[in-house]
């Protein structure tokens, strides 16, 4: 049997570690991130779930392909760093691969964890087949990542398909990311839940009130797509709002990048046609008839697994990984 | 010596077309287009061209490599076809490259003029050396051609890099291409012109009234560049506003693609720094620093040879065309 891939999906709240090896994925270990204890503390969790990982299938660190980390943030993949990520704080320039590969004998790799979800839907989720495909993951924020020539495209320095971050609106609301008018601020999760929490303070009536007990701050995604099911007109436009922006993003991406598919995965994705539906329908009306016509926009399959294995398909493509300064 | 490739340039004003060896052009033939005397008329004028590059070279048809045309619109590098060209009336699925081939024994290729100038660009101008770069045309209209890994990325159906068809406005002014907001609309030298006019219809004073002695309506691009050397207030407001928008939407180019480098050029880019300087600090203030950090923004050079040497370069590159319907 092939070495398998110890593989991390690490994320602002969760970290998520299995031996992964292809589509297949092994001795599951979720652990809280506790970024708000910084880089330093986080890389401590990473060590022991790699411990553990081990330690449940009994096999030692040589006899691992290598470790892959699809994180969140800009990721530096030729020297694995992580340069800036907005829901890890603290972490600017942290060199995480090498950081790893001092206390391990394995090669490390590391990059976006969107780039990475983007391998594995094109590989054995809903793009298998396609040469050109966009994934987008709309959850708290927007990531994407970019397959061309069935590969993924990572730009100069690994940090290509930070499509979150295109604006979408030139003169529009301040991003944490120093732009204004991002996707990720239109057609996010936050935007849903904000634009649903806007209209009630605004007096507007809305199963969601009940649905959290009147602590409108509560009120997330989830509890949007349960109101729209009932119904609720608060809820039902919250969700035509974000699906407008998206829309609009998506014929961006469409004209831009004539693509065969975009696939959509993340958690504000399982609302569904709800929120596809409408976008689409944009794409239809805007994007030139060439490129709509050749485009299909379809959701993700492979759920909270895809970050890890993209991120082992990742690692069996690259060549062994020394970073400049390791041991 | 190689045969060369006879290309063609097609605009919605002018022909261009020549014998193109590697970035060698000779024989130039300049004629125009008469777009409004639709496309049957056109293709007639194009034949015309090809007979006299032709007779004045003193070549048969079968001594060229092949003829290759870069046009403006949404072309179907496929197959042949410009599928719709908001600048050539009445050019709806016109199977262009058929047609040439019907009359002519050669093979006939067909793109997008931007990306035949992103090729040039790169093989030959501004962009040398790079792997991934990025070109937009700024001129009446805003095209665009993308490279990466040194090869023009065309997309499911060669449609990719309509740069100028990226919403930097949701809620913006109407683009002839059903979109809105595009870049198009913000920041091609059309928005330049349009900004200028409203100010001064708006009552300021301005050295471009007396420029184009009172007729409003003629100023361009060009009288904008010369009264802002003069110090004009309302041209130099009208660059920078068409600047801060094209800034805008390279933040997102360089976003999503990491490019190592962007080219601009196009009609717009003679007016040099006064544009791209504002464009670059917008970049530097607002893009991901990992992103910033990796990308040159410079002006083309190689003015409006790029179209022909571009699309010779491209035709070198394919197979022998075979329209399917071909004789």
């Amino acid at each position: 049997m092939k070495p398998p891939v110890l593989s991390f999906d690490l994320g602002g709240t969760k970290i998520l570690a299995a031996l992964v090896l292809n589509s297949r994925v092994e001795f599951r270990d979720y652990s809280l991130t506790h970024a708000e204890e910084g880089p330093q503390a986080v890389i401590e969790y990473i060590f022991k779930a790699i411990d553990r990982v081990l330690k449940e299938s009994g096999l030692d660190i040589t006899q691992l392909h290598s470790i892959s980390i699809a994180s969140a943030g800009a990721i530096n993949t030729k020297n694995g760093i992580v340069t800036l990520s907005p829901n890890l704080p603290g972490w600017q320039n942290i060199p995480l691969a090498e950081k790893i590969q001092k206390k391990y004998p394995v090669s490390v790799f590391l990059l976006n964890d969107a780039n990475a979800a983007a391998i594995a839907e094109h590989r054995y989720g809903a793009g298998r087949g396609t040469r050109h495909m966009i994934y987008i993951t709309v959850s708290t924020g927007i990531g994407g990542g970019i397959i061309i020539n069935n590969k993924i495209y990572e730009g100069a320095s690994g940090g290509a398909g930070e499509i979150g971050h295109m604006s979408l609106d030139a003169k529009g609301p301040k991003c944490n990311c120093g732009n204004t008018g991002c996707m990720e601020t239109l057609a996010s999760g936050t935007a849903l839940a904000k634009e649903a929490k806007r209209r009630i303070k605004g007096g507007e009536e809305s199963l969601l009130s009940g649905m959290v007990k009147g602590k409108i701050e509560k009120i997330t995604g989830k509890e949007i797509g349960e109101a729209a099911e009932k119904g609720d007109v608060v809820a039902i436009a919250s969700i035509n709002r974000i699906a407008g922006y998206l829309g609009v993003g998506l014929v961006s991406l469409v004209n831009i990048f004539n693509p065969e598919m975009i696939v959509i995965g993340g958690s504000v994705a399982k609302l569904g046609e709800r929120l596809l539906s409408p976008a689409r329908q944009i794409v239809r009306e805007r994007a030139y008839p060439l490129h709509a016509s050749a485009v299909k926009i379809v959701p993700a399959q492979l759920g909270d697994d895809a970050g890890i294995i993209g991120a082992a398909v990742y690692a069996m493509q690259q060549k062994p990984f020394k970073p400049p300064t390791a041991l």
